[in-house]
């Protein structure tokens, strides 16, 4: 038997299905919504209405965008010869705030997982490919993460990519900034000796 | 600088708002927004809109609903006699779970806090006296949180409900079930001896 009025429980369970939200949660996120004010509420949900109606991927590199290309693309000061290749717009992101990234972008929207039935059909390679057919780029740095599958992914498009002759780099891996060498696992610290640099 | 596309800068904006969701959480929740099938997102935005266009207070308890009593009212099977007041919607819900309680409820939608700027005007307890004037009521359990705010509401109901000759209970205080002595609060521990009862 359901307490809730049907309009609330189905707002509940709306809340629900986002990741990281119990149900209790989502209780209380969904009274908050009846708490706030009308047009707040309201805003809300056009945001989301908005967010899924205006965005779409950038026809170039893409990441997501409401305009035909994004700005990172239409960024006449973007170094279009350096292309960095991400797994996810959150990726993209994460590059800018470094703000030491002058090149431009390609989102693949996933990562090669054969476990879950993602083959290099199902995301954004293709694109990559065309990009690097008709514009000229001189390098590709592999900026997939350093998961099972983004490690696959880096190895296939570098095999992939191999005919462009165009410069393939992977990012670095190794002990973060800040960090110990005694709380370093074995495996970033391997990696941090093997790609040790000359000073 | 801003970093996202628009109308995703605005839904993050829009899940920040939201009680308890951080920034990160926010951008997590937004991008989920833009990743699940399009009908799921713009169903998770109509049923915000739904919830906000259909559902009002209970003419009778103030509890929420979408009809013009509650399902609560509008049971027959209720005892009508016995009304248990309390602060929110989500009280109703917690005292229906415990499958204990057969009489109706009101539904304050807040509690007496001077410090807020809380008066009596500002919550249903107007609708709670007209209530008691035009139905023969018996019983009314005060069922308010032990808050300060709660506290004070309960006392300041008990004074102000006196004229209508009704018996006027509050819920108990004292050691939660499957609680230890050992670690209860010295005021919890003092309620539950001052409420001791002879068996």
């Amino acid at each position: 038997m359901n307490f809730f009025a049907a309009p609330v429980a189905r707002l509940i369970e709306e809340f629900e299905k986002l990741p990281g939200i119990g149900s209790k949660t989502a209780q209380r996120l969904a009274y908050h919504m009846l708490n706030i004010p009308k047009d707040a509420a309201l805003s809300f949900a056009d945001a989301i209405r908005e967010a899924r109606e205006k965005v779409h991927t950038c026809s170039v590199c893409q990441d997501l965008t409401e305009h035909e290309t994004c700005r990172i693309c239409q960024n006449p000061k973007r170094d279009r010869n350096t292309i960095c290749v991400v797994e996810s717009p959150k990726d993209v992101i994460a590059m800018e705030r470094t703000r030491e990234y002058t090149g431009v972008y390609h989102v693949l929207h996933g990562a090669l997982s054969p476990m879950d039935g993602i083959g290099p059909g199902d995301i954004r390679i293709k694109e990559l490919v065309t990009r690097l057919g008709t514009t000229d780029v001189t390098e590709v740095i592999l900026a997939t993460n350093s998961t099972v599958e983004g490690e696959a992914t880096a190895m296939y498009l570098a095999r992939l990519l191999k005919p462009f002759q165009v410069k393939i780099t992977r990012i670095a891996h190794g002990i973060p900034m800040g960090g110990d060498l005694e709380y370093t696992d074995e495996v970033t610290l391997a990696k941090a000796l093997e790609g040790r640099r000359e000073l």
